[in-house]
């Protein structure tokens, strides 16, 4: 195999790799070795273990993007401030590295008021402009953080953060609702809470206790539920971001099953999506980001 | 000491009993043994660690209420249904037990629509009421789940709870904000966040990243961050509840610490505020249920 350079993205909770022949994909590899049980002498191990296989005798280019970069992670990638490109500066070198490797770290971006950061989203951001010339508009990229990003001449110009994955996984997983969410889905109770808490922020609150006592006193099927908690909060989010969507050219990068539910979302509100695969977009971004380095080097 | 009944507050995470004389306190304990840390046959064994220097050679009555009534309780006590009175019916009997108690336990309350339950709060009410004669207004019980409860003509009218303390808990304990969330408190930015939720609620989704963010950015006090966190979800709260305190005669019924931070809240808001001490309405509230049991047996 010939390998020509390695792409990885780290981020808090996965590590993930792939041998890279320019644009094209060779292999890939993956742990839970993500930045939260890694620590600081703990990088180069972790990687190793999934790439050794995929080395030469020449040295490789290994280009990450995400919490890798942050004060805690291989290498402190300090924050670029938009308004920006998505990928602005050269990623930064990791120093002292396996003298088969030099690795590098794409910075992420950061927005002073009202403040906000990410890691990782401008890798896909950027990789999501190189194959879309000249757009302007706002990409969403749902997740346990999902961003709203607001993109006009090549450049990342604001963006906001929401908790709403990590808001789902606490409430559905840890909070009294555990007892009465389950795995399954129902699409019209999603479209149906969405719709709610959209036009009526204020009462997210008050409707999250009502699934517990809709289970214990109606014994509602718990895939309903499951649905309407992701709808409620998902609801709560378009509410907030209502200037982002409406009448905006809209893109979501994500995971195929997050990005469908956000897109039902948004299309039942009138607006039109465009939907792109968030492991491509990744590669294309840590490709540019490699371009960067060679023409700094 | 002569102790004359015994009462109990049994909730999810706490047992506490009191040794009364009629009205009077003679003797307090507490343990750790809430409901859902004891299994079916653990009740009474859990409350005997307590109460067992209090016993007579008469046998005594024992009024709990809680949680411990629930399905998987003690014994269940089936809610009544609102509007009704706060405790409309006699407690129901503990089958079975040590011949040296006489134990109840006092039911809850539940609303068909909106769904909505409540195990505990209706006691304190009912004890609330006993020195409010003729009292009409909402009565706000702030906790990990708080209620907001409409009273006329001395039944329940209405009511919803909001999963305010458990979010609190969740996001301060186990979110990605748990690295930024202090131990100390700050009034001043407690009242902003709460005034913002409060006029804006569609924007807690937004905020809440942005605590972490601050600190990441501006390295915010952990103190301002932790009031900021509860001002934003109490304000969300408020938005909510508006038409249950707006013009509204309200009392809190409370641990003084929280009370103090919803009172706060409301009268900057305009609201006039009474405050009860939750464990004295528990306790004139049982002791209104043993004399529905003395009436009915």
């Amino acid at each position: 195999m010939n390998t020509e350079w390695i792409a990885v993205d780290w981020g808090t909770s996965h590590l993930r790799a792939w041998a890279m022949q320019g644009a094209a994909v060779l292999d890939q590899a993956q742990s839970d070795k993500g930045m939260a049980r890694v620590d600081k002498g703990g990088f180069e191990p972790a990687l190793f273990e999934l790439i050794e296989g995929w080395l030469n005798d020449a040295p490789l280019d290994v280009i990450a993007c995400g919490m890798v970069g942050a004060r805690q992670g291989w290498v402190e990638a300090p924050y670029s401030a938009v308004p920006c490109e998505p990928t602005p500066v050269a990623p930064f070198r990791v120093p002292g590295t396996d003298p088969r490797i030099r690795a590098f770290v794409v910075p992420g971006l950061k927005q002073v008021a009202p403040p906000d950061v990410m890691r990782g989203e401008e890798t896909q951001i950027a990789g999501f402009l190189a194959s879309h010339q000249n757009w302007d508009g706002v990409i969403c990229l749902p997740g346990t953080h999902t961003k709203w990003v607001q993109v006009s001449a090549g450049e990342v110009v604001s963006f906001r953060t929401f908790m709403t994955g990590e808001m789902f996984d606490l409430l559905a997983g840890q909070s009294v609702l555990k007892h009465s969410v389950g795995h399954g889905w129902d699409d019209a109770a999603f479209a149906e809470a969405a719709a709610d808490t959209l036009s009526k922020p204020e009462q997210l609150a008050a409707r999250l206790f009502g699934l517990r006592a809709a289970d214990l006193l109606q014994g509602q099927d718990s895939s309903v539920t499951r649905a309407q908690l992701s709808g409620f909060l998902i609801g709560a989010e378009l509410a907030a971001t209502r200037p982002y969507w409406l009448g905006q050219q809209l893109a979501i990068i994500g995971a195929e099953g997050l990005s469908d539910i956000y897109t039902k979302a948004l299309q039942q509100q009138g607006a039109f999506v465009e939907t792109a695969n968030s492991t491509q977009c990744t590669l294309a971004g840590l490709l540019q980001a490699r371009n960067l380095t060679r023409q700094t080097a």
